[in-house]
């Protein structure tokens, strides 16, 4: 890849039999073990690159690195042997990565991973299973079909007789494996208009129909979807994708506690109420662990409004959802088996390598309503999981949840859960300490946000009026988004930033610092250094 | 997963201390050992059972299969050991997975991939890093953007000084990574339907405001997609999806050599004329390698057409792209350059482990109408390369397609698609030979279909009337559909089956065996060996 790196001593031909060694699997002692090393190479080469940049490496900036990668032909002869390349993986591109396996990287929702799910990838690659059809995968439709009900019977805690029934009927579908959130969350909500303009006499529903028709069929001129202003979104991305567009996505306020307003909300539907019908909604959304704070919406009372109203109930659990594993906070979550749909990342707080994203739905058959088949795959009544899939053509990705949870346990995965809450309440704490800093938001679960904000003007802050107000948050937010670049620049440690709005007012937007806790080599001390180094950016340059 | 497996010896527990050593990557020599040696399982244990079972190894049946897979609880302590399940994935799953990387395996689009892209696969894994945005993958985002520009020079051939401008330019984007061609089909007529319904007045666009008043601001009644009777599944599920109404994706008649029939098209395209602006097309489909036959639209002429109409222009090559790599039959897919988008998937034809896919455009500014931002990553004018795809957060599949570039080499790439195309045209050859089968549709790429017909039904189907025909046919596709199951269950080979339309008549259906020729172990003495145990199939069942 990168034009610098010196030409191979020996010229690399393409020929028919290197593609043979390379296909065939080595069947000699020599082979296996060139074949082993390689793996060698990789495992341990990338375990000291780990070890050793603690941070965030940015050893180069964006723009340098760029200036590196500018070759756009494919040449025709290979340009690097196997170690070659892993070498210089290890040796060029590891180190221009982004450590996200760092116990200082605290700022996104990607963090180390066990050792063992690279194995299990690894796996899931050699087998090469393509589970859109069972003529390619075989036990491993099966087997997703299994974990699929572990984690619905985690969340909507059907009696054992469902899911008997459902654990391995290929008629029905607990949920579905996505590439992440936001196509788990397109899945959904996919499902939930084809709900709302469903078959009416002409009119064979939207999926077939479209929403044009949908919408005459059903006399309705205008669908939206409702969730509070911390809606991930993906959200808008799907209301644009399914043709309802993204403006019909109305942004409900949220209390102080970063959870949707239930005031605001039932005035909402009231205002749809009083359209008589020409404005309906295509489904209330509510938040388990929002992008942004970590708050989770009042689920139950969603679920008796959506109820009330007869509106369908998705609730996005990318982040929060693995809670429910734990013992002590799994209560936190309380009313989730009330949705009728819900999304769960498994590369997030299941700790599976990038990318894994699953919906599950209530209702074993309202997946029908986005199922296809085809001549050659996906007939009628075969068990093709490829049926009523967002995608097509799928990696097993299952196989490595199913083992994952064999090997930790809903034990081993919430002892990382509660430790991930601990040390944020913990860290909130620490902050509330220390003069220089204001804590936004509380970590409701293991997300919290604050920011730099000297004393003085803590003070002043308190006592000012709108426009003096307005003033000093400006000039703190300008301030807290230099430091958290500076920081980021520094490449030992990062937090990521946001913008929240103060009292749901889009003039007075709050620039803050995010963390999330979820390495659990992420302790106090390091949290504490994290914030010596804001200080210490903060002195050297705002002083 | 199986509850058959015996129980752990010794009682596992959660706890901290070995979550610790899970997660803590091995410093000392005999965490070293361990990891690696279980690395040494997966390898060579797969190795041996993939060599072992050259068919597709089908020991139990699924429903026997699925009813040892229905515990749906997740055990509070773990189950079993990294160690015991990678035993037990390597014995007791993978026979009952599908060895599609055996010779005898031509059945579908999936086959053996080379033993490189496991290792690229398990450095990906390892880095774990998140392509949506450069805070969590910087480099891998630049290797990603070059990558694209290379697959995009292959295809759309544009000047150096186009791909010099564009290839790190933060601000276009020469295409995007998708879990697969469905995905990558549906951002390509996602981009189209934006394209149609445009801003206009004050309608912002059919993302904004939603297919709805996008119809109304340019007064159309309906929106429809063109694409031959070949067309992939993906495409009635992308105007599903959109909003659009999969009823709205019109099926072009094909001709003898299976290619959308240019004279069906014009009279559809002169019969949406007539009304006058009512009835709009968003997107003309053209085919570089149909799924179900391999065949090839002609691409120049449906370009003419879209150019003369001003429509906009995609090009399913999920499965033909890589052709381009052949000097010998890159000519085959001429006039692909001329597409606004074009559909090549990774874990075809380029050999990726599931599930890679990837959509091309012509203009790198097309993008620009699906993208999004939020405040906490995606920012207006950042790298993130998760501002304008589909998905959100995903792995950096780029990594192991830029690292097989350098390994293989175009010419690489080249040979196996030449074998591939070269052992199809000689299966044609001794199909035709055999009086026992028909070549229904002969290999243009590396895909054909024949059907068992017996020479004394060969000879009544020339001289039948339509009835007598439709008989006869209903009766070889009975008996085709039979000895395909048949072959599939003795599970030394597999080669799939689908249905074709004789003269585009619905009425008149044939069901077709289907092979798919990309392995490059798969020799003509293999082929031979599946067409002497489908003659012994017939001759045990049906003589």
């Amino acid at each position: 890849m990168e034009a610098s790196t010196p030409p191979a001593k020996k010229k690399l031909i393409a020929d028919w039999k290197t593609l043979n060694r390379i296909f065939i699997r080595p069947e000699d002692d020599d082979n296996r073990r060139a074949l082993f090393k390689h793996m060698e190479q990789i495992l341990f080469g990338l375990h000291d690159f780990l070890q050793k940049h603690v941070g965030i490496t940015e050893e180069a900036s964006l723009k340098e690195l760029a200036d590196r990668f500018t070759d756009t032909l494919i040449q025709p002869h290979p340009e690097k042997r196997l170690s070659e390349v892993i070498s210089d993986l290890v040796h060029q591109i590891a180190p221009h990565a982004v450590n996200v396996a760092s116990p200082y990287f605290i700022g996104h929702m990607t963090s180390a991973i066990p050792y063992f799910m690279v194995h299990l990838k690894t796996i899931t690659a050699a087998l090469n299973q393509n589970v859109n059809k069972a003529e390619t995968s075989k036990v491993l439709s099966i087997i997703e079909k299994q974990v699929l009900a572990k984690i619905h019977r985690l969340i909507f805690k059907m009696p054992t007789a469902f899911y008997d029934e459902h654990v391995q009927n290929p008629a029905t579908a607990l949920g579905c494996f996505t590439e992440g959130g936001t196509l788990a969350n397109i899945t959904a909500l996919w499902v939930a208009r084809n709900s709302l303009l469903a078959p009416k006499g002409d009119f064979n529903g939207c999926e077939q129909d479209g929403v044009v028709a949908g919408l005459q069929a059903h006399g309705i001129e205008r669908c939206v979807i409702l969730v509070s202003r911390l809606g991930h979104f993906s959200l808008r991305k799907a209301a644009g994708l399914l043709g309802i567009g993204n403006r019909n996505v109305l942004s409900i306020d949220v209390d102080a506690g970063n959870r949707i307003k239930l005031s605001a909300l039932k005035q909402c539907l009231r205002d749809i109420q009083a359209t008589q019908g020409r404005t309906r909604v295509i489904a209330i959304v509510g938040i388990a662990g929002a992008t942004e704070t970590g708050s989770i919406d009042p689920l139950p009372q969603l679920a008796e409004i959506c109820a009330e109203h007869g509106i369908y109930y998705h609730v996005d659990a990318a982040w929060g959802g693995p809670t429910l594993l734990s013992e002590k906070y799994g209560h936190l979550l309380e009313g989730i088996h009330l949705a009728d749909s819900v999304t769960v990342d498994g590369h997030k707080q299941l700790y599976m390598p990038m990318g894994c994203g699953m919906v599950y739905f209530k209702n074993p058959h309202i997946l029908e309503r986005i199922a296809y088949h085809a001549r050659y795959i996906a007939r009628q009544g075969s068990v093709d999981l490829g049926i009523r899939t967002l995608s097509g053509s799928r990696e097993a990705n299952s196989l490595v949840l199913a083992s994952a949870l064999q090997i930790m346990g809903s034990r081993g995965y919430s002892l990382l859960i509660e430790h991930g809450i601990a040390t944020a309440k913990s860290f909130a704490a620490q902050i509330k300490k220390r003069p220089l800093f204001q804590l936004v938001t509380e970590p409701r679960l293991n997300i919290l946000t604050y920011r730099v904000c000297p004393p003085e003007i803590k003070a002043e802050l308190e006592s000012a009026d709108t426009l003096q107000r307005r003033r000093l948050n400006a000039y703190l937010n300008d301030m807290n988004r230099g430091i958290q670049v500076l920081q980021r620049e520094g490449g030992v440690s990062f937090v990521s930033r946001t913008t929240l709005y103060e009292k749901n007012s889009l003039e007075d937007p709050i620039v803050v610092l995010r963390s999330v806790i979820m390495n659990p080599l992420t302790t106090l001390k390091i949290l504490n250094e994290i914030l010596d180094e804001q200080e210490k950016i903060y002195r050297d340059n705002y002083l």
